[in-house]
């Protein structure tokens, strides 16, 4: 996985598959959490049916100095995958992928995946000066790692904050925020839509909302019209069919996706997706016949999804 | 641990534990989710460090077969650990504990623990009629073993559905509400406290509320005060405490067990307990200062925290 996503030409590749195969409206940059740790030098390894393994964990306020500021020319591979992918795709949008300061933090400090987090959390709670610094540290990795998409050709870009939802909206004002804000502002002078993406978010998007973003994505616990509700006005929404509901008879999947562009109806702004990430066992002739289900719907309707995302700045 | 949960010595002694060390208000059944499944003659091992593990799961409607009904002479060895207990635990509670149907489906379903619950949800989209069937079997089930609980002495019962805050409301609805209901309705009778309780159900709470319960617990992500608006009128609260605060230093545990108290006054009536499980990792001596904490904190308050859940059946 690493090597891929360090090897230009598979990256575009990749990267175009979803486009050429099932239509999509933009391509996403295939790509990792951890790609901008792993070039910083950090010691990991992505393990199959796993995930990434730390090899020295963070955990102390000393174990920080092994996290070194990172440079564009870290990423030189990210930045040639992303040019040669957007020169690939034409008029079709690259949106630019990089995970948010907390999961960041979340496996560096536990080492690895973590069903309850909770040496994140104690670090968090029990050494705030040292957890500050950590995540500032991320978030000024993080945002040179965005950096470096948009100026080689990203037109928008997708900040995943995958396990943020093991927090509560207190803990999550105080100890995420800020960080999260100072990556989205880091990118206002690009002008391009910044998407941020959590599950089991719902309790967070009122935050999510408010952090700099003209997109939140949301997952399939929250209707589209409540999500709309919590994340406040001028900010699209992205979602949020189950995963899970692809595996079932088309008839449902035609019941459901239907069900999202119905709900989506009520909201400012819409980019039909899924609630979180394909699952493996799902059929890629399903996932063609959805996206041309949605293309046939939103026609119909009037409205190209795409076309819906207020603009960046705004 | 299906070993101890079938030796009535052994689970009444580890149910007896925390009251004598920590001094709750009430003790909790030592048990598994799995129990009366295996009961039934379910193949099925708990794995350490991963969970049940099912040897035949339950995939169509052919497999229900091997789901015979659960009589109470199948556990009449909880019926003796809860008659045990109740005589050791004098004047202090003892609740009765059982899972709830979707969480036992999950577990059939998938064979063990699962990260997307995708058989489960692709069962319950694909073929409604089995699923239907397998959680009215399941509920059944439930209702004798919490029934069996009750006549043994149990003066209240707890509902644990773990791992259904994967739906959404319009699904839980749909797919889940029937068969709960069903087992709390059946335990009207009996005129005991019901509790139920599932993590990150923040979008189901109302459902929840709605189900027949007296009390019904949170998670961390919810603050209480949302909970209540949710669950509605004449509902108790149980929680909210993040198991993860634990970890931490007693300041930080001293102000989050405060803050927990605090939003707790707004509520009709409140249960203290932590959001979901003890972390392994927690000092026992920090649970025990957080009883402390509670009970001389509501001393002052003027409350004694059992005194608040309304009356079954009210």
């Amino acid at each position: 996985m690493l090597t891929a996503c360090a090897t230009p030409d598979l990256v575009s590749e990749i990267t175009l598959q979803p486009v050429r195969r099932h239509g999509v409206d933009a391509a996403i940059l295939f790509s990792d959490i951890v790609v901008p740790l792993h070039a910083i030098g950090i010691d990991l390894d992505i393990v199959a049916n796993v995930g990434p393994i730390i090899a020295s964990p963070i955990r102390t306020s000393g174990d920080l100095a092994s996290l070194r500021a990172l440079e564009p020319d870290d990423v030189s591979y990210v930045a040639e995958a992303v040019g040669n992918a957007v020169s690939a795709l034409g008029d079709t949008p690259l949106i630019g992928f990089a995970g948010a300061p907390f999961t960041l933090a979340s496996y560096l400090v536990e080492g690895g995946p973590s069903r309850t987090l909770e040496r994140t959390k104690a670090l968090m709670y029990a050494e705030p000066a040292t957890w500050h610094a950590l995540l500032a540290a991320l978030a000024r990795l993080t945002l040179t790692f965005l950096e470096v998409q948009v100026r080689a050709g990203a037109s928008a870009v997708q900040l995943f904050d995958s396990w943020v939802g093991a927090l509560s909206a207190a803990d999550y004002r105080e100890y995420v925020v800020p960080h999260t804000a100072a990556v989205l502002s880091g990118l206002a002078g690009y002008h391009v839509p910044r998407i941020h993406f959590g599950i089991g978010t719902g309790e967070l998007l009122g935050l999510m909302g408010g952090s700099g973003v003209e997109v939140v994505g949301v997952d399939w616990r929250v209707p589209l019209g409540t999500a709309a509700e919590r994340v406040g006005p001028a900010r699209a929404l992205q979602g949020n069919l189950d995963p899970a509901v692809l595996l079932a008879p088309w008839a449902v999947v035609e019941r459901e996706v239907r069900r999202v562009l119905s709900e989506a109806t009520a909201v400012e702004g819409h980019v039909f997706n899924l609630g979180h990430g394909v699952l493996p066992s799902t059929d890629p002739g399903v996932l063609t016949r959805v996206v041309d289900l949605v293309h046939s719907a939103s026609q119909a309707g009037g409205a190209a999804p795409a076309a819906d995302v207020p603009s960046p700045g705004s």
